[in-house]
C-alpha cells in the first residue's frame, strides 16, 4: 500500500522470535520449558525462528542456556537463528552448531552509543569485522538495522542513512537485512517508502538479499505497518506468540507484534504463511504461562474469524 | 491500499461515537457526566459525533436521557447525530432538535431477524418508510449497513448484496452510507474491495453520497482496515475514545477502534483530522473513568510518538 506497491505476494515468512526476543527480558525459565514452547511452535508450522542469543549470561540471564538449548534442538527441521553481538558470540554460536547468525547495528549514533558503546559508523565497522569469521565458516548472516524508523534520542532517522547502512552490510556479505521499528514509532507511509528504497538498493547487489521488518505495536500500527512492508517488497516479518517481548517506553502496552495475529490476518487475505493459527494460540498460552503474562494478542483473546 | 486506490486524502472526518455507541451498553451515567465528556471531545477538535439514540429506555437505559442531552448540547457548533430505529424514534429526534439522523439495517437476513425482528429486505422497506418523514423535515439521513463484512450466523456476506443495499438507501434519500464491521471480521483486502465498489455505486447517484466505515478491533485489524477504507474512497471513520463500546463475542477484547489511535496514525501520515491527540487522550480518561473501564488505546497507554 502507498507508493508504487501494495500488492500482496503468494506467501511470506513469519519468523517467530518468542524464544529470544520474547524471553530475553523475562526471568529465566528452564531449558525444558523452552523446549516445550519450541515443540509447540514447530507443531504450529513455524519453520524459521530466533532460538537464542550468545551474550553475557550476567547481562541476559534468560539466555544463559544458549549452548545447551542449541544442542537440544539440533535435530529439528527448522531454520534456527542466533543473535550475536561480537566475535566471542560468533565463536560460541558456531561452536553450538548454529548456521544462521543475526547481528544488530543501530542506525542512530546516539542510540548506538547508548546501546553498543560506540557511534553507528564505528559499530558498523566492528560488525563487519565480526561477520567475517561467520561468513568464512559458511554461516548465513543477517543484520538488523535498529531504530530504522526513529530514535528515542534523535527522533527522525533519515531514510537515506538506513539505505546506506543496508548497502554496507550487504556489501559485507549479509544475506538479509531487517528494518527494526525499535521504539514503535513507524507509520505505514514511512514503512512503505523505506521498504521500497531498501528493496531497490538490495536489488543492485547482484545476489539475493532479502528484506524483513521487525515491528512493535506500541502505537497500534504494527499490523498496518506489516502490510505496508510486505506490500512493498519485504518477504519476512518477525513476531512473537502472545505479543511477548520488551517494550522500552510503556511496559504492558506492547511487545512484539503477535505472530498469531499476523498469521490470521495474512491467511485471511489469501497469503500463505504455512502456520496454524490455533497452533500458534496454543503455543502462546504455553509461553505466556511460562513467564506469568497474559496472552496479549487479539486472536488469542477473541479467536479467529469464522470459526 | 490494495486494488486501484491506496493514496491518502488531505483530510478525513473521524466521527466520535463515544456518547452513543461507546456508552449504550454501560450502566447509565448522569447527563452532567456526559456533558463533561462532550465538552472534552469538542475541546479536542471533534466536529462530528454520535450524541445519543432514540430507543426504548427500558431496552437501553444508558440512552434514556436522549431528549435532555440534546437540549443541553444544542448550542455547540458540532454535527450531532442521533440513532433512530423506527418512526417513533424519528419523531423524538426531530422534536429534540437533531437534524442528523442515523438508521441501521443489517445486510444479513439471519442477523436482521435476530436484531430487528424482520428479514433484511423487509427491514429495508420499513427503513425507507421511516426515513421519509425525516427527509420531509429536511434532516440529513445516514444509513449504516450492519454485518457488511460478515455475519455471525451466515459468515460470508456477498459484497454485491452490500452494494445493492447501499444503492437502495441512497435511492431512498440517504446522504451517507456506513459500512459496519459489526463483529470485527473484516480484513484489509476485503475492506478495500467493498469500499471501492460502494464508492463507485454512490458516484452514480447524481448527487454526493459519502461512504464511511465503522470498524472494531476484535482481531487487531481495525487500523489496517481504516487505511484500506480511506485509501479507497471512504471519507469518514467512526471511533470512540479509549476504545469504548461493545464487543459481541469477546468481552474485554475490543470495542470500537480508539479515535486517539486513528487520529495519531493519520496525523503522523500527514492526513488532517482537525483533532488534538492529547485532547482525545484526556477525553478518553474522563469517559473511561465514568464507566469504570481502563483506557484501551495504544496511544492512551504509550503516548504519541516523538513527544
Amino acid at each position: 500500500m502507498f507508493g508504487r506497491g501494495g500488492e500482496l505476494p503468494e506467501s511470506i515468512v513469519l519468523r517467530d522470535v518468542t524464544l529470544r526476543d520474547g524471553l530475553q527480558d523475562e526471568a529465566p525459565i528452564p531449558t525444558e520449558h523452552k523446549l516445550v514452547i519450541f515443540d509447540a511452535l514447530v507443531a504450529a508450522g513455524v519453520r524459521e525462528l530466533e532460538l537464542t542469543s550468545f551474550v553475557r549470561p550476567d547481562r541476559v540471564p534468560a539466555m544463559a542456556d544458549a549452548d545447551a538449548f542449541c544442542a537440544a534442538t539440533a535435530s529439528a527441521d527448522v531454520v534456527r537463528w542466533g543473535l550475536v553481538l561480537n566475535r566471542r558470540g560468533v565463536e560460541r554460536a558456531l561452536a553450538s552448531g548454529l548456521r544462521h547468525l543475526q547481528f544488530v547495528v543501530s542506525v542512530s549514533d546516539t542510540h548506538s552509543r547508548g546501546n553498543a558503546g560506540a557511534g553507528a559508523s564505528e559499530a558498523l565497522e566492528a560488525l563487519e569485522a565480526s561477520m567475517a569469521p561467520a561468513l568464512a565458516e559458511g554461516a548465513t548472516v543477517e543484520v538488523t538495522l535498529a531504530t530504522a524508523f526513529g530514535c528515542p534520542y534523535e527522533r527522525v532517522v533519515e531514510p537515506q542513512r538506513v539505505v546506506e547502512f543496508a548497502r554496507r552490510v550487504a556489501d559485507a556479505g549479509a544475506a538479509s537485512v531487517g528494518l527494526a521499528d525499535t521504539i514503535g514509532v513507524a507509520v505505514p507511509t514511512e514503512v512503505a517508502a523505506l521498504t521500497t528504497a531498501v528493496v531497490a538498493a538490495m536489488a543492485e547487489q547482484g545476489r539475493p538479499v532479502s528484506v524483513g521488518a521487525h515491528l512493535h505495536d506500541t502505537r497500534g500500527l504494527a499490523i498496518a505497518n506489516a502490510l505496508a512492508a510486505i506490500g512493498n517488497g519485504a518477504t519476512r516479518l518477525d513476531a512473537a506468540v502472545g505479543g511477548l517481548g520488551g517494550c522500552p517506553f510503556a511496559p504492558g502496552a506492547s511487545g512484539n507484534v503477535p505472530i498469531e495475529d499476523l498469521a490470521h490476518a495474512f491467511e485471511a487475505m489469501g497469503v500463505n504463511t504455512g502456520l496454524s493459527v490455533p497452533g500458534l494460540v496454543e503455543a502462546a498460552g504455553l509461553a505466556c504461562d511460562a513467564v506469568g503474562r497474559g496472552v496479549a494478542s487479539a486472536v488469542g483473546i477473541a479467536g479467529p474469524r469464522f470459526l
